[in-house]
């Protein structure tokens, strides 16, 4: 059984795993401030270009969204996002636990549209009741998108632009950030200038866990250590996100495990094509979208596990098929040959 | 440069390191659904005798007293702990990030007495007023304390019944619990018994990250998991931590682990006392906390860390030095040499 | 200058600051356990049929919402509302900042769709990754809602009938009770049947603060006064609330506030008509929503408040008259008479 | 039967009910924006002689507290209160509920000594974990405190002064300040420079209910307003807060009022000391603590009401009695005769 579930069904690369094992009884200070951590920090400052940039160490995505958007917002403020965003829908309310509301605007193939932002604004501030209502603090997208998907700069900075007039940060969550720059014309460095706070996600690229969340500007809000603490989002060997992000972050390989998992992705594109499954979605990036027949589905039970998003009426259903840093050739080759041999048949 | 500063300098057990390595490209699912975490779980049944007991992996301590706090409070009710309890005081207030009050009680040597505790309870629902007041909803101690000590298997029950008598569930935080199960006539099983709920350290004691938290009797709050998730304490990669215990429980490493640690404070404690160093508590388990004179701190310098807990006016000052499963008998010696060595001089 | 801004322009029904005036120098307890609080809890229940309902005093609306939703949901649950419900828009995040999100729903009218509530609840369990999202915890509709508009009986039923398939209380916003039931078959009684909890709107509704929480079977959930006292909503007097609700259902007053509110509402119906000014919305309760013209709009300048909810580009502009129980006859006969005149000319 | 049980067993001064009364029917916007509040705030302003003061009606003590103290309090921060501070014993957790700690110092006579909160600020910042910690965010004091002292004006500027070092907001509780200052060499004014932040209490001193917010230098935090809102504490009838403070301020009643109660109390103080009474603490102000015999309070059953504090085994009980702008003298004649009575039998 091989599994496209998703892009965390694998350990970490083995050069964490090596590292890991070489430096175990290596003695280290606690919270953050190991020597892993530090040169983590040094790498990442170097790779986003933001010499003065604020870095912080985390250990997983929902956690990472909720420190961030609670440390940014006031107490009478919420976070704009789409409302297919992981903190509108997949984190169990803790944006909510914290006290903030998450304020929904529509989704375009995973996405916020800048003038549909621009106009929640002004219609917030046009209506005079808007001291009785949340007040906007902050807008919250997502790059690549749950569905794959991602903004160009034009879009980006369409959004940021709006932002900036109505002065509110603008966070990226970078949870498939590998994957989204691999795919696109997009460096890290061009992403830092183009929001306020963004995180690079570990998790879901080669790290057991662990995800880094950039402040480029040096703008971390004060005090985002006892925060975190807070939040219980601080470890106390700090050498095992640290020891990641620095071995990441060495000779480029976070970029290149982001195109291990893109072309994986392509190769599964083209073989949808040549079966002439279409796509739900059209996703550059690694997760795929096929709508598949019953047949289809019928050919791959006990062989391959992927999700399935939408069973439809019609028999057919629309899955998603999530490549990674890990994914073997193959895995590729296999699904191939079961999709291929059940066309002919 | 060596370092007593704490338990949680080095990395992991070896074994866990081969482990994660050996396994680390086999696919698992994600969120506590791998089969490393149902191993685990059943070991930990096993070895706490409960074969009924929820169990849950979390990653950190603050995290999970966290949620275990917060799962078990109605939100008009409050925890009861020492004034010294780690929830009373370096979690930055994370209970009461989740809106509860910690009521306090004083300490004994880092211990909750039952009678003070019995007394809070009567002299609470004594007071007229009491419904205008935090309502006791559960009490916290841990085992061992924050000063190393251990409650008897009397004092435990003198608590529980307290407890009972008021239907307040008992919770134990075991951040340290490999060391208080080393050093005492104390089995999983029966500290099980004498509690509603405890974690059992990882941290600590030979993990990377990680703490499992037990209901013993299956008595589990319902949805701990969606709480788990909204205060981000679910990891993706739940074969992180699942790994991390089931080869901790494996042949019962997690107790040879704790039984190293004591024997390790077992030789500071005889060095401290040939040398003449006072203690400032006695300590059963792997941290102890001898006064030093100037002098010896002097010796010391550059050579070995620790932590200085209180400066005393007359240069003597109260510190800590923490054993665990990774200190080497060559720590032991190198102090020994430098304190003796200043002694003769 | 006259207004029908608003149900709160006027202080109090006369019999009620006359009852004021003549106990003022009586002693009473505080907290709710002086006489008149007493009496007004007998008289609610006497009038709502409910001999063993809960009864609870509160000084607003966005207060009793909030202290209501806190009591009932649990920590990893949610109220489901829909979009423009009170608690959804114009309560400033009150209930996020307790913790929970408004799971929300299209609204029809302002009202809820029983179907539509099935199906997000079926939808919701269908989905296997719902425990990682907030989990639907009770629901919440208004009675009128923010439009004016009323549920019928069946209306009701069907979403009762959802509610208890998943075990979900429904609770009816009743700031605006006094009106629904003066414009609908419906008694106090029946509709206290109906839901779990409800509240009766004292504010728009003759007195100068206060609401009613009505738990029709004694379901109150336990400490709901501890969690009052914390929320900030229990007056030291409880003597000024207890007073006006006593007043209001004594010889049924209440109801024949709401009587005068509706049957003004009625004679602004037929001058609407009458004028030919077309309504956004076909209200019986006492928020009338006329499309008026620029000219009329001109015409009323300086001699009538009203809420512009709406502006159009053709110059119309949806607009909002409340009236209420203390509506004097010649403020519709002012407002008839500038209405006419501006037809004419 | 009478009563000295507390400050709030009567209505509203004679003068606030003639005013709701004369006012009632004039219609007026709500949430604040009515004329009467326009006019408190005028005259507060005038009173407390800060021209440019912030000023905000709210209803009640324990909801002023909760709100003042979430709108001055970062996340990571906590609020420095004696242990017998309202906030910290009698509000049912409303400032954990809000995810703040309350950080405690020892009380002495119910005030808080500049030197101990010196000292706790310097070992604060002198441990190396502070940033584990709750980081204290504002100073909360009373004036009168729980037990009816005063702090002179040397203890108010030493706080002050400790408060400034460490840029800590001081807020005073003024829940009794009309007692407060008719008891001591203190203006408005001069209180209103030796702080922050002060709340005027009205429902102890002559209103149905109210306390007004004062933030001298026009300091209040952004959106006091939305963040009102969301705690409920905003009343849709804002005018009845207003025409009362409107009303308590009009040719200086409020201090005229505080100036009855203080009397009332030394009356009682008089009484006290012919009959050999002993008082638990020397209180200035309107809450007088007698240490009664199990032969005198047998006397006083049936017919005067008061609180037992604490009762001791001898026999003897430390007792409250409050008087207040609206004690008669036939109450205290009443007492007087009884307990005169009682030691001559």
């Amino acid at each position: 059984m091989i599994s496209f579930t998703c892009d965390y069904s694998e350990g970490a690369h083995p050069a964490i795993l090596q590292r890991l094992t070489e430096t175990n009884m290596q003695q280290e200070p606690g919270y953050g401030s190991d020597s892993f951590t530090c040169s983590a920090i040094r790498r990442i400052r170097e790779a986003t270009g933001c010499p003065k940039a604020d870095v912080f160490l985390l250990t997983g995505g929902t956690q990472t969204n909720a420190v961030v958007i609670d440390s940014l917002l006031q107490k009478y403020e919420g976070v704009i996002a789409v409302e297919t965003g992981h903190v509108a829908v997949h984190e169990a309310g803790a944006i909510e636990a914290a006290g903030h509301k998450v304020l929904s605007l529509p989704q375009h193939e995973g996405k916020m549209d800048a003038r549909e932002l621009a106009r929640l604004l002004e219609h917030f501030y046009a209506d005079p009741t808007w001291p009785h209502m949340v007040i906007p603090g902050m807008v919250y997208i997502s790059y690549p998108t749950e569905y794959g998907t991602l903004y160009t700069k034009e879009e980006l900075r369409a959004l940021r632009d709006v932002c900036k007039t109505y002065r509110l940060p603008l966070y990226i969550d970078g949870a498939r950030l590998a994957y989204g720059l691999a795919a696109a014309d997009m460096t890290l460095g061009e992403l830092a200038s183009l929001c306020d706070v963004f995180y690079i996600g570990g998790t879901k690229a080669g790290a057991l866990c662990g995800e880094a969340v950039v402040f480029p500007q040096g703008n971390a809000p004060a005090h985002f250590f006892t925060l975190q603490k807070q939040h219980g989002a601080l470890t106390a060997k700090g050498r095992l996100t640290g020891l990641q992000f620095d071995t990441l972050f060495t000779n480029g390989l976070y970029f290149q495990l982001g195109q291990h998992g893109v072309e994986a992705a392509r190769r599964l594109k083209h073989l949808f094509a040549k079966c002439h499954i279409p796509l739900f979605i059209d996703s550059p990036t690694n997760q795929q979208f096929p709508i598949l027949t019953a047949v289809q589905r019928q050919a791959l039970q006990d062989k391959v596990l992927f999700e399935v998003w939408d069973e439809r009426p019609n028999g057919t259903a629309v899955c998603r098929f999530a490549t990674s840093w890990a994914t073997p050739d193959e895995h590729i080759s296999l699904l191939e040959q079961l999709l291929i041999s059940c066309q002919t048949s």
